[in-house]
């Protein structure tokens, strides 16, 4: 335990179930960077008050979680793009009393997108319809990608999410293939009832170029080793989790951690 | 600098000019009583929204300086008899979303007064006719004191306070005794104007079984150290600080730390 000091400049993250990573990855870089601030995350009991404190005791910046991501727009003063291509909030920046809203996730999205050099002409197959799926499919629309198609069992969110970005949708992915696949559903996700199943069928993952799984625990989903294993360029939930996470810490500090500091804090916060 | 968890319960201090002090009171006893607590001071932007950030974000103290003792009464719950009795508030404590107001200045003469063991029919000399003039007046009225005389250059101020606990009001000591004799201004403060001035005339020290100076920096003001020579009882503003610290610190933790640890904490405050 630190001595504090009154000087500190506070984050801090509103959830109605936080966990401890945000925490943990924040103030660690803090730490390593001799910044005097300090980060907390908040289960908020009225997401206006919460916000109202973020203005009135002056805190710089507050990542956003469920269920709060949507309701939080009304409470802000500025969308940044980032958050008003999917109507979804994950990070507030407070500049001197005006909060601006991002969406880093989409960003980590939009920037892998980029790294990997996938081209816009490639067919994409898209897995899931919530938030994150939101993200995903806004980040490849806004990439330049026009043949996706959504694959999601409930056709009414699915074919709305697909509809929204001019993209196809269809139940289940069956036989078809495509350049790149995509799973934002929690196939694969450690702890969750799916966590040994391939969220794509193998022919799938043998027909792309492109595996990308944006489930991000355990960094390798069973869907990654496969993509993996058959030398496919592969992006992991993992990457866009700590594209993002580090994309809040730039949006608060102003400084960019360099890429050995950012992996001891990840490697901290799995240390939990 | 400690790595924070995401389940430290929070209290703050809200001052427009925070010192450094209640940050490192009570984090100091955090630590030594093991509690997974943090507590940092803010100056607010807007008094509504920082209160409002209070309930949001469920934080368990919050002490009030300088100048929303009064303003705040309008925002919080519940009145402690503490606060009532000065329509003044220093402490909030927030219970599951209903916050109550206390004013541990005011415990803390009370508790002096008692622990002194001063006799309610003794005469007093009070000056000043601030903010905590009125709490140390409140204190002394309550505990059955009436020969009481309030001494105020400000006559508007000095009347006004008199006037509302029953007492006299004269302008200046002059030739003035008592039995007790307190200050409530900042003659004797260090760094002000008069912090080498005696409160009062040396024949009322000489005159006085009761010597009491509200000014807690530094502990030994000319007065008090009048007051020791002449080997009156005293009572210092250090005593004032440390009990109304521990009062917060109490109702906010429901914990009561040892005197040393108190006295530990306090060192750790002088340390900076």
């Amino acid at each position: 335990m630190p001595i504090l000091n009154k000087d500190m400049t506070l984050c801090i993250s509103l959830s109605a179930r936080p966990s401890n990573n945000g925490t943990r990855f924040h103030n660690f870089l803090y730490e390593k960077l001799g910044l005097n601030w300090i980060y907390k995350a908040f289960a908020p009991t009225d997401l206006g008050n919460a916000i109202a404190g973020v203005r009135g005791l002056g805190i710089r910046g507050c990542a956003v979680s469920m269920p709060y991501k949507e309701d939080v727009i009304a409470l802000v003063d500025r969308m940044d793009a980032s958050a008003s291509a999917i109507d979804s909030v994950n990070t507030i920046v407070n500049d001197s009393g005006v909060l601006t809203a991002y969406n880093t996730d989409y960003t980590a999205i939009a920037q892998l997108i980029e790294r990997n050099a996938i081209s816009p002409d490639s067919t994409v197959l898209l897995r899931g319809a919530g938030g994150m799926a939101k993200a995903t499919a806004a980040a490849f629309r806004d990439a330049g990608f026009t043949k996706v198609t959504v694959v999601a069992r409930n056709e009414e969110t699915g074919r709305a999410l697909a509809d929204l970005y001019g993209f196809a949708w269809q139940a289940e992915p069956g036989d078809s293939t495509a350049d790149v696949i995509v799973n934002v559903t929690p196939v694969g996700m450690a702890g969750g009832p799916d966590a040994a199943a391939l969220s794509f069928p193998e022919t799938a993952v043998a027909a792309a170029q492109v595996v990308f799984d944006v489930v991000a625990l355990p960094a390798e989903t069973p869907l990654i080793k496969a993509g993996r294993a058959a030398g496919k360029t592969v992006i992991s939930g993992a990457e866009v989790a700590t594209i993002q996470a580090l994309e809040q810490f730039v949006l608060y500090t102003g400084i960019t951690p360099s890429a050995e500091q950012v992996a001891a804090a990840e490697a901290f916060v799995r240390e939990q």
